[in-house]
């Protein structure tokens, strides 16, 4: 099941240089990891912005929160999450 | 080159069913040829709703909005459209 | 799987009475068997408007979306699908 | 009488993790009284995000404010209520 | 139980003028029937704008929802309602 | 002359909180003492909210801005006004 | 006493042009009325809008919900009402 | 050439009063200079708002802009600014 | 003097083919011509819309106007104006 | 290829004069090279704020991202980007 999840990131100008450069190491082995699965089939970036477009193919709504609520930004997002269906014109059965 | 599109259907409700019908399965026609050839990436529907979300694979800026243009529901559509970059945590080459 | 959806209903002013009125007596009929079914689980009017607040429980978002696009007022509404998940502190197993 | 309440939770990045940790806990300790007393009738995540769709049964809007008011989380929660009437299309007598 | 209501007349401008005339005497001659009942208890005109702000005295949401539907103005309103609480700074018992 | 008033309070969170009742208390004093002048017709607290809805009767604008920016809570709300008129329907002479 | 008013004129395209052009020029006479009469004090065009900034300067909010509604392009416009006040900083007694 | 311009004051609560106070004296002073100077036609105060509507009749964009950012206030203020014209109905020939 | 222009255009859907054509060439003839004469000083087309973002180098904000109600498409277009002014990090002098 | 860019500079009240100063030394450094490199086609303030509009000429969207992030200023700006065409209407070959 799809979902398309816009992330905006904004980390806290007053963190400390390491602190964030850890997070940031976590959060893309993590993504990474879920991208392997195929939990995470799209991952772009928006020009110009801190914000990313992605695409889930989860098994539930369920999921998809877990999933998001592990992230570690996920204190510093904002998220935005709306459910896709497939496209009676898709010419791909599963246009994941 | 990415840009995600979105599109909202909106048809006029006193169009004649035949015209409809006829500017839906010309748009069917099209959009598929698009796919096929790889410039229409992807194409989601948007759950509950007459919108679709589409990912784009084109040379420019030119390319994208002719082939926009051409589209026959064009007229009755109401289209955003966001430039994408591959994303530095994705773990494909191309992630399109 | 739970969704929260608003339906906003807006039937034009120039539609004959008897036109509209076959449509909500579909449409009452429709909403009826999908709450006997245990689709549509809950089913508010928003207090001085013609809209409702709607709970379903659906298998995945195309189900959701065939629902949805199946009523008779779908042509009229306009229609906002936000996905839920069952909260940590609600004292039920499913609090559908 | 229904009301429908979004709660969206902000506690501020700085709190200290104990205190933080005590407040959510009394709240969900107050949540689920409130729950068990059929006052909070439903309770769900919207996925995602840290905010909760509620659906409250109470005799009035004092009744309704001071249950909301007296809320742990009230200070770093952004709160909007709807009122809700029961839908003339719902099969149950009180669809709470 | 108090509400704030705020309605935003829009009248279609091709309705005939006695037709529109009747509406509005009908529509007058209701208001004033529910603020002798004490129902609506205050009705101003917002400075510039064909939209009135209201309090209405009722016992439920419900009683609020069947009045405001009854309006014959009803079909060509806006209507956003918003729920009342005395004041704790209010130096009257009932502030209506 | 009546004014629609909305007042959203929102006092910072690290106010020390004999300092925040001080400026209450003061403020409850200053508010009761324009009501029992007829200045402040009406004064509601908006259901689950930090914010009030008020009535006031002055003689001018200037009147207005200047008890407003009196009021002890002023650095810390956000105000806006809205001018009333009587309303041609309505059943009394000055619905004040 | 001052009122900041903004109107946004929006003209039905299929008016007759002699029933828009009479109407423009009734309009016209009455607001050079107005203005002779030292009540409306500025009246400005917003560049590249079919749109005004006017200044008012009436006895009370009855006074200029009168003058408003009587303007001949009233059904046709969308109105904005602020109220003002003499500035502490102006260097003029009556800054109307 | 006259602009519309509307700025809306900020000043951090956490700035000394004596800096505050200083600011704004001097803020105070300027605006009446350029006032004495025909450049800051008109200046009015936003009823309950510590906000304020301005009328310049300055040479050019740049001229506009260089006193604008010369305002001691200038890095507490949002600034919003509106092109206007003389109206084809105003009854003077300057409208300033 | 420069200003941004924003011009979104909305040709009605039953205005025949003809007619739209017409005013479409004569729109361009106007453009080109203001074009040439360094009042109209770029042109660009938002990618996927019926819109375009316009530089105009103008005399005054009141020469703005004339040529932009001058526009054959004026009567369809919704229209955003913005003054500019030469950037103080810009490489060029006059940076039209 | 061209995009229209708007950047909304944000600078932290708190940062030291010096860093700040420094930081816009490097911007303006930074600007300039890229406009002499005829990347960034055109640079203009927005009258009032601290804001700009710009025209970037790139190759592609990943080229305008690592043009945009490694702006000495980025951490402090809020920025938005709109792809744009060649307008058919333009005099110019190529409108940049």
């Amino acid at each position: 099941m799809l979902f398309h999840v816009r992330m905006d990131v904004n980390i806290p100008k007053d963190m400390p240089k390491e602190e964030a450069d850890q997070i940031k190491m976590t959060e893309k082995a993590y993504s990474q990891a879920l991208q392997q699965q195929g939990k995470w089939r799209h991952l772009w970036r928006i020009t110009g912005q801190y914000s990313n477009i992605s695409i889930f193919d989860v098994d539930s709504n369920e999921e998809l929160h877990n999933l998001l609520q592990a992230l570690p930004l996920y204190p510093y997002m904002n998220i935005e999450v709306m459910a896709l269906n497939r496209h009676p014109s898709s010419v791909r059965d599963s246009d994941a």
